[in-house]
This record gives C-alpha cells, sequence and structure tokens, in this order.
C-alpha cells in the first residue's frame, strides 16, 4: 500500500511525551495558582459564527484568522480569548455574579507567517475580572500578586512586574495640550530604548508631529523618570493638579503600590515603568508587563491592563474589568530554547514500572493493582523480551523505580525494588516498597518546571 | 453602537461556571486515573493537513469534516484522536519507547446534523497502548480494570463493563463456513434487541444473506450464550477444536476474564457479551464496551479493542494496539440530563470569601495573602455594595464559607467566620479560621463528581 508521509504542520506544536509532561506540569500550576485568587475556569468552543467574533476586529487581526464555511455557516476559529469571553459574559449575563473572575487555557489560532518560535496555534493562559458598571480599584492592585504568585510556583525567580497607568499618560499629554496626538507620540516614545533620546526627540519635533523643542523636553524629562517605587512617585506628584485624570490615574497607581507588600509582592520584583502603554484603544486604566531579567529580547511574558468597556459591541452594560495573558505556547517555547526547563522535573509516565519475572503473571498483577490503590502511578511490563530490553525500556521512560518479580521474591513474599538513579537494589516487603515510592513520589511533588541557571 | 447579538453555535457545549467546574473535575479525575496505569499525556494540534489525516477516512467521516483552505494549505480538523495518534507514533516513532501508552483528552470536530445531544465540537478522552511489532495479551486484560477504577473514581457504581473477542466471532463464522458473510451477518444480529430472534432468523435465511435454517440456529445459539464468565466460558469450549482462530480467541478471552480479579476488577461489573462487536473492520481481538445499567438507552459510554495495525497509512512498521474512548462532552451531557451530576461537589470558585468591613483593607489584603499562602482559594470582596448585595454575591458564588473583618474584629485579633451551610458564625483566631475552611476543603476533596439515586 502506498503510505502518505506523516507530518504536523509548521507553526503547530506536537511535543514529545517528556517535554509534554512539563507543559502540563506548568498547566496544572497555573491552575492551581489562578484558581488561589478564586478565578473560575471557563471552556468556551474554538469555533465561533464569525459575524460574532469579527463584531470588533479588523486590520491585521483579521487577515490572520482561520475563517471557513461549513453548509450555511459562515465560521471562524477564536484568535484570542478576549473576544468569546465578551461574547461569554454578553450571552449569560444575567446568570453570572459581577465581579466575574475567570481563567481560560486555551488554544487559539491565528495564520500568521511561519517563522521559528512564531506558532499558528497557540495556549492562551487569561484571567479576566469582569465589574458589572464599576469595579474597585483594589481588583488592579491584586494582579501584579497573581502575576508574582504564579511565575514563583512555576520555578522563576529573576523576573519584574512593570506597571505603568493609561491614565497618567493621557492626563501628562492633557496637561501638555497634545492629546490629540497622544497616541502617535507614544508610539515613537516607545522606541526610546531601540534608538535612544536624541533620535526620538528630533522625531517629535519633526513635521509629522511639531512638538515644540519644550514639549519634547518635557515628554522625555517624565518618560525618564527612574528610581524605586517611592522615588517614581514622588516625583509624578510634582505634576499633580494640572490634570484631573492625572490626578486620579496617580491616585490609582499609588493604591497599586500600595497594596504590593500586603499581597506578598516583594519590592525587587516590581516596578513602575513610564514607560509601557500597552496598546492604544483598549486599555484605560493599570497597565502590566513582565520581564524575564535575563531574557529581555523575549519581551513580556505576561502582560495586560484595566479596560472600560469589555462587551461594547454585544451589549449596552458597562462592563469594566482588568485582565492578563500568558503567551504560553511561546513562553513554553523560549523556556526550552534557552534551557530553563527543571531537568530535575519527573516526566516519567510512571512512578514505578514492574517487571514480572515468572511465568504466571497474577502476583505481579495483584502487586500493581495494590501499589495504583496506594495512588503510585504503576505501569507492569509484560512484553516477551531479553532482561536487557526491558531495563533499557525503563531507562527510556525514565522511571525512577523498577520493581522485580520472580520466584526468589514471591517465595519470601518480598520484592526487589531497584532505584534508577542511584542503581542501589534492595529487597523489601511489599508495604516497605511502596512507602519508599510514595516518600519519593511526594519529594518530586514540589520541583518546579522551570529552574534557572 | 449598532450590537451584534452574542451568541454561541449550536452543536458546541458552553457551559456556565457552575457545570464547568464539574466538567473540570471530572477532566482532573480522568487525568489521575490514566496515570494510574503509566500513560502519558500528548496533545496534538487540531489542525492537520488534509492529505494526513484522510489518509484513511472515506464515507460519512469525510462528509462531515470540517476542512478548509488557507493560503496555500488544505486543512483538517481532527474528527478523532486515533487518527493523529497513528501519525504521532509513525513520525516520533524512533522516539518513542513501546509499548507507548498514551492518554489524550482533547477536542474533536464533526459537522453532524445538530440535534439535541448531538455536539460538533466534542472531548473525547481516549487511552491506547501501542506495540512494536507485537503487544502482550495482558494489555487487554488490564483494560477493563483501567475502566473500572475510572468510573468508579467518577463516583458511578451502577455501570458494567462488556467484553468479547473478535477472533471469537470470527472462528465462529469460519466452522459454519460463513467468513465471506461474516460482516453482513453480524450486522443482522447486532438488530437482536431490537427486533428479536424469529426476526433475526428471517432475515439470516432471507434472501440477501441465504443461510440455512440449521446455520441460523447455531447462530442464535451461540449468540444467546449468556450465565457467569466461568459459564459462557465453559459453554464456548464446547466450540474449541474446529478453527484455529476461535481456539486462540478463547484462550485471549479465558486469560483478560482470568486476570479481571487480580485487577481488582468485581465479577458484578463485568460480563462476557457475545453479541458485541464493534465495528467490522478495524478491531481484532478484545473489544469492550461499558453501559450505565439504569440507562442502557444511552448506549456504551466507553468502548474500544485490540487492533493489529495502527499506522499502516502512515508507516509499514507494524504497531498493534489496545485502546478504549470516552465521549466525555455526551457523557457529561447525558449525566446532566439524568440528574445524575453530584451536587454535593465544589463549584464554587473560592473556599472563602472576605467582606472588609473597614475603610483601610490592609489587613483583609494581609488576611488574604495567608490564607492563600496555606493552599485557600480566596477571594477579597471590596466593591461598594450595601451588605445585603454583598452576601448575595457569596451565595450566588456558593462559597462555603465567608470571613467577617471589621474594627471589632481587628481591635481583637480576630476574624468572624460564616460557615454558609449551617449559618453559624464564629469569631476565631487567622490560624483557627484557616484551619477550619482547610478541614473543610480537605473532607470536599473526597466528593465524586457523579452521584447516582
Amino acid at each position: 500500500m502506498a503510505k502518505q508521509k506523516p507530518r504536523t504542520l509548521s507553526g503547530f506544536m506536537e511535543l514529545l511525551p517528556r517535554p509534554q509532561q512539563q507543559m502540563e506540569r506548568m498547566m496544572e500550576l497555573l491552575r492551581r495558582s489562578y484558581s488561589l485568587y478564586g478565578f473560575t475556569p471557563l471552556d468556551t468552543p474554538a469555533i465561533e459564527a464569525s459575524e460574532v467574533l469579527l463584531a470588533k476586529a479588523g486590520g491585521e487581526t483579521e487577515k490572520q484568522i482561520y475563517r471557513f464555511t461549513k453548509g450555511d455557516s459562515d465560521l471562524s476559529l477564536r484568535f484570542d480569548l478576549t473576544v468569546p469571553l465578551a461574547k461569554y459574559v454578553a450571552l449569560h449575563y444575567s446568570e453570572l455574579a459581577f465581579p466575574f473572575r475567570r481563567y481560560q487555557i486555551g488554544k487559539v489560532y491565528r495564520g500568521e507567517r511561519a517563522q521559528r518560535g512564531r506558532f499558528r496555534e497557540f495556549y492562551q493562559a487569561d484571567i479576566d475580572i469582569i465589574g458589572d458598571g464599576s469595579l474597585d480599584i483594589l481588583n488592579e492592585a491584586e494582579i501584579p500578586a497573581i502575576i508574582y504568585q504564579t511565575f514563583t510556583a512555576l520555578g522563576l525567580r529573576r523576573f519584574q512586574i512593570r506597571v505603568n497607568n493609561r491614565r497618567i499618560l493621557n492626563g501628562f499629554y492633557e496637561m501638555l495640550g497634545l492629546s490629540d496626538r497622544a497616541a502617535d507620540i507614544m508610539r515613537t516614545v516607545d522606541k526610546l530604548d531601540k534608538i535612544g533620546p536624541e533620535k526620538v526627540a528630533a522625531l517629535l519635533t519633526g513635521e509629522e508631529l511639531g512638538l515644540t523643542p519644550e514639549q519634547a523636553d518635557e515628554i522625555l524629562k517624565f518618560i525618564g523618570i527612574k528610581g524605586s517605587q517611592g522615588e517614581v512617585l514622588a516625583s509624578l506628584e510634582g505634576w499633580r493638579g494640572r490634570s484631573a485624570t492625572f490626578d486620579r490615574g496617580l491616585d490609582e497607581l499609588t493604591t497599586v503600590v500600595g497594596h504590593l507588600s500586603g499581597f506578598g509582592v516583594p519590592e525587587d520584583h516590581f516596578a513602575v515603568d513610564l514607560t509601557i502603554a500597552r496598546g492604544l484603544d483598549y486599555y484605560t486604566g493599570t497597565v502590566y508587563e513582565t520581564a524575564l531579567l535575563d531574557h529581555p529580547e523575549i519581551g513580556s511574558v505576561c502582560s495586560g491592563g484595566r479596560y472600560d468597556n469589555l462587551a461594547e459591541y454585544y451589549t449596552d452594560k458597562q462592563l469594566p474589568g482588568v485582565g492578563i495573558s500568558i503567551g504560553l505556547t511561546r513562553l513554553f517555547y523560549v523556556l526550552s530554547e534557552q534551557g530553563l526547563l527543571n531537568p530535575a522535573l519527573p516526566t516519567a509516565p510512571a512512578d514505578v514500572l514492574i517487571l514480572p519475572m515468572t511465568e504466571d503473571l497474577a502476583p505481579a498483577v495483584a502487586l500493581a493493582t495494590r501499589l495504583r490503590g496506594a495512588g503510585i502511578r504503576t505501569q507492569l511490563y509484560t512484553e516477551q523480551k531479553k532482561f536487557k530490553q526491558k531495563m533499557s525500556y525503563a531507562d527510556k521512560l525514565g522511571v525512577p523505580f523498577v520493581l522485580f518479580l520472580g520466584d526468589d521474591e514471591l517465595a519470601q513474599g518480598k520484592v526487589s525494588l531497584k532505584d534508577m538513579a542511584t542503581g542501589e537494589q534492595a529487597l523489601l516487603s511489599p508495604d516497605e516498597a511502596r512507602d519508599r515510592v510514595l516518600s519519593a513520589v511526594a519529594a518530586q511533588a514540589l520541583v518546579p518546571p522551570i529552574a534557572e541557571k
């Protein structure tokens, strides 16, 4: 028979068993971390009616969408988890309690140009808190704690959560009489790290934007504010009283910073960063980015912010919210490329592999049942192979323990347990073997999936 | 602004938070159960190249496929998890250890005619054990244990695992000289429950199949074998020695039945059922179905069997295997319709809701951080609402505990913990409150998602 060459589409991540176990562990920790903060899991369809999904979209995003017809239906694969959330909240509004806290870890689809590290199918791990009419600022203050807890649980240490407030930016440009050009100015200012202050000043005072040198100077001075949280806030106080928007933003930022320590975020994992804007038409209050300190080239690994109106395309209800998103597939790819996945994380499919050495398999089956009853992930290997091949199978799986059951062991009511890491083998009662495996498993449960060097 | 009416496509399950929590719990238990037996999780793309996915497909399945083009690519959404597994094993063959045990819980897509209880996007929860060249019969014997353990963990009691062996059926028809008509005969015999033995006999001896009355009698006698496992096996021994295929099938079935008790499957949860065939061209050995005893109308909720060649469309390697599949979305739908989801399963997004009663939120924030540090899912409610609305929010969420923190409590270094089930409120130290919540959470962790009446 002619064979079809098996292949996986480029831009689609398909992991081998070991990295898949690492990914599963990361997802499990994300679920646990989000749950600690009272978020409920959601799972919306990957396919939506195109007119629903594209109520807002346009431009670059719309071009990337996987859109097709089936029968009479015009369908699209979701390209993020935010639009489906907006639809969900508008559709089920009367059945939800607000503030509505949900997390969703799901695949989204974007038909981007294929290139290394870019994915067309990728997981996003999002949390959002949606208010009904209003949403207290404390929700914005809580987000850095969730980011800190989440990345710490994953095993990361060298990261920083960077926060700004869009009202501060908008208010500042209002003071300078530049509200109409604020978006373009912010886009220019965003290049500061790349092209330096002089070129930014030249662009600002150039024909297109037409700022005065004084305005450009004040912008660069403002953007250049650095220091501890207290120092930055103190500097910002110098602009207070000239714009209600600015003052409100500064109050919000002060509240967010003020609760950090109560929420358990260490000072060195947080910074106020006035250069962060995060898109120009969506966020209205606090905005967040998260940088890996040793890998600035990766960009932000967890971003988001406060918005005023989640579902304006579907409902007249005012639904303000705050949310963050982790691009999980890309993060996993980058961690893997950088060698940051922890080799000590257990990735074997079983805690123990039983190798029966007798014709009669009944004792091995009974032992497997007993170990599984104790919660031990147990695999029975009964293929007709040579001993060497059986041990090679154990090695390939990476199981921490192999359990031999031969006539000698059976005669004594014992089992032989081999610790694959040390090579030590011990003759133990079944209960002793069970307890030894259980304590090893318990110790391994604390190993984080990420290990920095 | 004109609004787009929010809607979810028909045939696509989108759950409210409470049922979603029930579904999540079921998935978590499936993952845990499959892991106990040494299966490793996989996650393959939902989109595959059409020529890869459709290497085998045809007929009804191909019509239902979501197929579309993006750029130059002819793409399809997967319609099951077996074809992607075949591709995966063929593609990554040299990097896998065999027998390869994998589980996958993922969404698949079929554009079926929309009707109640039929889904176009649905979860399948599959396990498969793939051998390289050969696969020991013990793997087939282990499958009923996995089914038993899985459904028991979910909370089901009234179910039965029904097993047959395709070699027994094929060998039996071989004895009668009816191998060429075996498929058609089995399709006819499959109607026994619906139309009764007389009409089946009429069909068998009718023009189309053309069996003699003696052949029809023997078939009905064979299919009608009932009784305990021992009785059925003893009856089958009466046919031994007339077909090598039959004899091998009977040996296999005897081995499978012989290990049941060692694998922990109670006798009353298992039956040999000679009417089970499960598709006519794929399975070659043991076949499995699982019936809910009080809901026979649902049909099998977990089915599968042994096959000889997983990936013949992609590789010359002989890869025999055995696998089972749970149609999870449909199962969840049916359980919900039948009122079998356990109302005692905790579905609140948090274990405790903190209601601060003071202007200064710092003590409430510190308390939330402390509880979360102890692993308690904690939500802080800080919206400016009346007390009644706050309690109504707690009720809607279904949180088991509400924690009040007012001036009185703070002055005494205490908190007020209200047990929402009993209505009792107690003034406790923060540690006492933590311990009380933790022990309630621990007790709830054992509540299964399904409860039969």
